[in-house]
């Protein structure tokens, strides 16, 4: 499935440059096969691009010395987190050095009276929570993978909670960067509004490392809800379900979470979680708020729901039952996996305006039906985002033709939709043939001119999300 | 007080240009002094700089073509919706066109079921608001003045719903953009979430037509919420009413609006708007939810202001009486105005860091109290930004420097505790001399590469914003 990857030389690093990186960061550079493997592949079906090299950096400075040395010969910076990208964004695939900052993984402050906390780019948002549990406070961004939030912002991760907190977009304060030629900026100030000049943090957030390297991020958190209430509900039929989805956004009912599962990925839930939800398609919901504000939440829902034929509530209160819930939700891409041993898969990632949402997944889900591929659908619905899993034998070029057709089919419903072909897992390499047709080529050229003005010799992560 | 206006050099209109632009537009292309001198000027206390001609835009196309025409030649191009700016951004200080949006004021399409809306720049929110009115949906983003939404997204304005709501950076969805060349783009579409490139909406956002001029802009809607409830409440202090403001947001309490008015203030308002507060610091609030979420608020926020001091709420439920209410709030600049006649009047527009707040608002007080300058604090506390009014005779040198130390000491007191110096009104001319402080050189050169990358000639706004 990767695109674009044709006419692009490799600009290997030459032994020199090893060597300096060698001396600035000692056993801490790597050129081991099995490292630059493990660094050239994220979780897609994108083949892997081996860095030359991996340094693995422990601070802002030192990233911006490897960045240095790097720009002196033209070579490429690939920026590395966790790995749990999907679009092929982290494949050296012009060589180049990969640097992994999962080991600036220090938190730097938390300002609980502030409501924010600045982080080195490789602390994962499982770590945050977990050092945030005792002061009351969360950061809400959950992109399912355990993702490292400089990559989040790197790539403007959201998932299941944005429907009420928003993305990266809207949570990210401010962002220390390396530029191309090695300089350190940071984008903002703390403060939670700001008109001095050109919004610095926005233009970094989802650039994928192709602008400069983030080194560290500063975000909002919000107050651990009084109340937090899960649920699962089935429906009778796919736009019962969509149209309740609908219906609760366009009440204003403030939800913190409301998912889409269709028949097959609630059957592969179950098989993969070992869980027992009925095999149609089925919403997730969680409530957050008072007591009192979560009653009536809840109160509004069910009506909703219960106009659309979905109403068998199972509800999920403690947070054992939540995270057990929360857990088969966040493994619908594994479970979808299980279902085709030795399968490969990847995964749509479209997003509408969301009084097209019932129309784009049923025209879809007709689609999908018509084909002998396993394909599961699954989204964040409240924001018009969903996710086709399609599942292939990647040594079959029939089933991946398939899968390219029927992904295209679901790409061009969404933008004839006035949607996006990315939501949220970015461009990367697989999605960088639809940005013309997404923004038309005058707007890309835009992307490009700024491009070229901050990364002139186009070594920060080059080939990825616009071409130059 | 206008800076950084010494070096440059006026590029006047040659007369084959006004002769290509009357062809174009006939009337709507006007060279009267009066009209030029209109243009050349905003709310604020920067000199008049008329542009050479005012062209009345019609449609995306015409400021496209007038574009092109300038582009052709090398002439500034200066956009202008109400001129209720503050900080100078309208002022031709190098000649030019002035693109005057305000006859672009068509409501391009409503679309209660996606709760988002697009509006040709020239349209106020007030007019915006007023169509809506049967749809049960408003847009809440308040600057005040009924200012165009052209302008509003150009300088990324806020107010008094910004605490609850967002700024323009969160509303915007999507806008129509003419480049320095005269091509348009629509910087995305009207996904409520995407990750397909760069972020170009936040990049124009803010931009104050120095990259290009807004032609239409697509924006989220709110569903008028069942219950509003307006308050003012006197505190014994200032300390006392920030500290309530800053345990209201760390509480998590969704508070709609919550505005500080000092002393010097009430009295202002009460000598304008035949009112009758208490001449002491003073919070206006408001609350929007059901009425079982405001009854749920207001018992909180009570329970804050008591600890405080504060407990003699005077409530506003009925439409007429939040309007007055709202009213007397929004005419504080002009209230402060009054004060000195034939005074001129300029503002601060800091933001910090909430907990920085009451330190920087008592520290600040303290300041203004020393001096013979009538001063007044108003401000949207709930996200740390207020604003000095500075009243003073423009025929008195000591008083305009009294006031520019003043001010220097605010600003310099917001950068110190990581915040911003302006929080809503832009840069114009005015906040240039402070983002260097703000955000580095290094940081302001992104910002030029950015605009010398999208104007290479350097015609959009010329001498606003950031050096080139």
């Amino acid at each position: 499935m990767p695109e674009g990857t044709a006419a692009m030389t490799p600009r290997t690093a030459p032994d020199a440059l090893i060597a300096e990186l060698k001396d600035l960061l000692g056993e801490r550079l790597s050129t081991a096969a099995a490292v630059r493997e493990q660094h050239g592949r994220d979780e897609s079906f994108h083949p892997v691009a081996p860095p030359d090299a991996v340094a693995f950096a422990q601070s802002t400075e030192e990233v911006a010395a490897i960045v240095k040395a790097c720009a002196r010969v033209g070579v490429p910076v690939v920026a590395f987190g966790t790995g749990t990208s999907l679009e092929g964004h982290v494949a050296a695939i012009h060589g180049g050095i990969c640097i992994d900052v999962s080991g600036m993984n220090r938190i730097v402050a938390v300002r609980p009276e502030d409501m924010d906390v600045t982080v080195q780019a490789g602390v994962t948002r499982k770590q945050l929570n977990e050092h945030l549990r005792d002061t009351g406070l969360f950061f809400p961004i959950d992109p399912g993978a355990d993702a490292s939030l400089g990559g989040m912002a790197a790539t403007r991760a959201s998932g299941t909670n944005a429907v009420r907190y928003g993305t990266m977009r809207e949570n990210v304060l401010a962002l220390t960067v390396v530029l191309a030629d090695g300089r350190i900026i940071r984008t903002a100030r703390r403060a939670r509004k700001s008109a001095a000049g050109y919004d610095l943090t926005r233009l970094f957030v989802g650039s994928e490392g192709t602008l400069g390297v983030i080194t560290e991020v500063t975000l909002k958190l919000y107050g651990i809800p009084e109340a937090i209430l899960s649920a699962v509900c089935p429906f009778p039929g796919v736009a019962e379900a969509v149209n309740t989805v609908i219906q609760t956004i366009q009440t204003g009912v403030p939800i913190a979470r409301i998912e889409f599962l269709d028949d097959n990925q609630i059957r592969a839930v179950n098989n993969f979680s070992k869980t027992s939800y009925a095999e149609v398609p089925t919403l997730f919901f969680e409530f957050h708020g008072s007591d009192a504000g979560v009653a009536e939440q809840v109160e509004m829902v069910q009506a909703i729901a219960a106009e659309h034929g979905g109403t068998d509530f199972q509800w999920a209160r403690s947070t054992e039952d939540r995270e057990r819930l929360w857990h088969a939700r966040h493994n619908a891409y594994y479970a979808g996996l299980s279902m085709k041993p030795g399968g490969k898969g990847f995964s749509s990632d479209v997003c509408v305006p969301i009084s097209r949402l019932a129309e784009c997944i049923v025209e879809t889900k007709k689609d999908l039906e018509a084909s002998d591929l396993f394909t599961a659908v699954v989204g964040h619905v409240g924001d018009g985002n969903f996710h086709v899993l399609f599942v292939f034998d990647p040594d079959n070029p029939a089933e991946i033709a398939e899968a390219k057709r029927l992904n295209a089919r679901v790409v061009d419903r969404a933008l004839a939709m006035d949607g996006t072909c990315t939501g949220e897992h970015g461009v990367g390499l697989g999605k960088m043939q639809y940005l013309e047709a997404e923004h038309g080529r005058d707007a890309l050229d835009v992307m490009a001119a700024v491009k070229r003005a901050l990364d002139p010799a186009n070594i920060m992560n080059p080939g990825k999300v616009v071409g130059v």
